[in-house]
């Protein structure tokens, strides 16, 4: 291996340990009662080595984000590509970005904190952009299945935000309550149902 | 006007003004970053007023949240007596539950901050219960309206999941989006949606 190549993986690495020490701070105690002093000492290296990589506390709060909303932003991106049935677009839309919510659960309950929450001193940014994205993406999978016939000529806004707010409510669900009332299943079943009303009608 | 009358309205009109200096600050600073200085300040009285009505920072914030939590109590058990059809008592309830959250803005987005966010050393509350209530009111209209044949006989706990969501969701756009994306009218219309889905079908 490469000087350069060794280097750079070393980088990564140190980059990697700050950013998860800043996230398990940032959650655990507030963005605002976390100091640069005690992310370098989770991760293990001194306050210049944060510095010389994310600038400042917000530099690598921004990095943070940053690279959170990319890979949601990928994440999305790619289940808006999918095929098939709008019922079946539209499960596996909801339940993909499931997994993701859940996959990222920890960077999520930050997000919500600053979202909901007093800022903090925390620089702005624009936390709602996937909640538009998803709007947008759940809103085409709804008019190209009235557009084939499958779903029956509801207002397309209207059945947006009524499968939005099954996706986002199950989702929050996984934030903070112990254990969750409902799960992915759950999800699932309450998709059918709406989409059952959307469709030929909810059979008893 | 007697001087013992005078003076419960004197003791009632102080404990006012501190507990909305308190929540002022929580919402505006965050639990932990307040002090019982600033709240005594902020009402133009001094400490030993507030430790006399309160005990403490920890006594103001649950005397804040019980106040704040016997209000909806108290709205849910009226919700829950609504009559007339499924439908009808379903979005009345969605409704009323929407305009309590809205006139309670402020001491909502406190809840939510310290629900999904970090404690900050905030005493534990039970802040789930309106929720919880809400999903036994919702279920008991939806098991009436299947009963009564208003709805087909949809899975009782799903219908209610769904929903639950659309006023979660809808009652949380209130929150922190400018302007609020979908209001009021948009969660009557989404209601509507879905129980056509669950009573004769969507009418195209």
């Amino acid at each position: 291996m490469g000087q350069q190549i060794k280097e750079e993986r070393a980088d990564a690495a140190v980059r990697q340990r700050l950013l998860a020490a800043a996230l398990d701070s940032f959650t655990r105690k507030g963005y605002a009662a976390t100091s640069v002093r005690e992310i370098v000492a989770a991760a293990g290296v001194t306050k210049p080595v944060l510095y010389y990589y994310f600038g400042s506390k917000e530099g690598i709060y921004l990095e943070l984000m940053n690279g959170t909303y990319a890979l949601f932003a990928e994440r999305l991106n790619l289940l808006a590509t999918g095929r098939g049935s709008a019922r079946e677009r539209l499960t596996a839309f909801c339940t993909g970005c499931f997994d993701g919510f859940v996959e990222h659960v920890q960077v999520v309950r930050l997000i919500y904190s600053l979202y909901f929450g007093p800022s903090q001193g925390a620089p702005p940014f624009p936390y709602e952009e996937p909640f538009d994205r998803m709007l947008e993406i759940l809103a085409g999978f709804v008019r190209d299945g009235i557009a084939a016939g499958e779903l029956v000529a509801v207002n397309e806004k209207d059945a947006t935000w009524a499968i939005i707010s099954c996706l986002n409510t199950v989702m929050e669900e996984q934030l903070c309550h112990t254990p969750p009332r409902i799960d992915r299943e759950g999800l699932v079943r309450i998709l059918n149902l709406i989409l059952d009303g959307f469709s030929q009608g909810v059979k008893p």
